[in-house]
């Protein structure tokens, strides 16, 4: 798997930031934050960063599934810091997108998380529709 | 990302399984067993599998650390029924290796995983000995 | 708050068994299961319990809520072992019972816990059936 | 069990306030947070809660333990609202004390929890050190 590129360990190629609240429970036994409490933790800004899209999400029928998820441990994260989820658009297909996020405490880049969702109706995949596809410009990490 | 494997989605591919259950708690909102919670049910196979090997599996001072984790999720997974996590080693590097998983319910592979670990001591990385990448040999998938 | 009483520590007081498996993710910072955990587990066997009510358990526009959950900690609780969730009813109400339960691991009684739930419809508090009452009498604890 | 109290339901009844993050993951199938993840709430403002006390807290080979944990689920919580958990001093015994919480969403109160502690020694339960029990009444509920 190819690591992350120096892009996405810089807080300033994200377009969205949620600062997120830690949790004991979020701890493992190695007295760090757990990598599937991480992932958690992924997941919560990443809906955060999906209630910024200012289009109608999806029309009735459709649903947004989760394809994929890829995530990369840079450094140990600590409790009871918060972690700043950043996170914005990195590919734009037909009916699938990525988003790209990552996970910093104090400026560091701890993780990376990459989603693939794909938009879908009764029968499969279907075109994402032209107002979500601006969104997801506006959206756009900057990963050159 | 690369879609699964067709041999990634056979459980005869892998030579440790562990039947996980399941619980209500891993339902989210739509119904079926979430993305973060398969997550957390592929760690929990991964750690039965670990068990699996039978040497030593670090010396005073070492420590695995997950690099990566990269899940594919190919379809709905359901409660109450029980989740067979089948787990293998796919790569032996000089001091990471990589474990593929795949999560199946009534034989249909459901998600894949692939998880990076490194051995690391007070230094960083440090080779694996021979006698766990003995182990590992043992306990590679079948992926041709 | 009143001590568990010793008929709470005895799994031949409870009609209902159920060998839940804990997780690595169940472990909290002191290595043994969290006390939210425990809650957890609770849930799961009170749960598994309730399948196995032999009646309609609700009519439509009913459901159940829970109104309070005390739970009492009576000794660490350990992973990777199973953990035995026993439960029966221990009060039948006009519209409320309680639920008892206690987890063992190894004949040990780890944790107690009784859960009152209350049967709603669109007005509140709705009566319970009697064919309800009649299950909640064959699966009564021993609590004399 | 008793229902909780006209005071425990009144924010102002409590010294100390932590105003927690709710997360996707704490939904359930009925969509609203779960009662499990409504105890690890409690658990998170409890913390916080006893990171307010100003004295050292415990001596070496000293153990705060779970006794017992109460909850009492007054109305559905909701995400993606924060919820306020508002802890304080309810009972101080000789070697464990009870923390009453509530929890809130828009001043409406969600659910309360009392919670026992036990300090412990090797040898068992301790008598709480003069300092820390002057910091408990400092941060006592006004319950009258």
């Amino acid at each position: 798997m190819p690591k992350p590129q120096s892009w996405q360990l810089n807080p300033a190629s994200y377009p969205f930031n949620h600062r997120a609240e830690t949790r004991f429970a979020d701890l493992d036994l190695l007295g760090h934050i757990n990598n599937v409490s991480m992932a958690g933790l992924f997941e919560h800004g990443r809906g955060m960063f999906n209630h910024a899209i200012e289009v109608e999400r999806r029309a009735p029928g459709q649903r947004w599934l989760i394809v994929s998820v890829a995530l990369d441990y840079i450094a140990e994260a600590h409790f009871p810091e918060h972690v700043e989820i950043a996170s914005g658009i990195l590919r734009i297909g037909n009916s699938s997108w990525d988003i790209a996020s990552a996970a910093f405490q104090g400026g560091e880049c701890k993780a990376t998380c990459i989603t693939t969702i794909v938009l879908t109706d009764a029968n499969g995949p279907t075109a994402i529709p032209q107002d979500l596809r601006g969104e997801f410009e506006r959206l756009h990490v900057k990963s050159a």
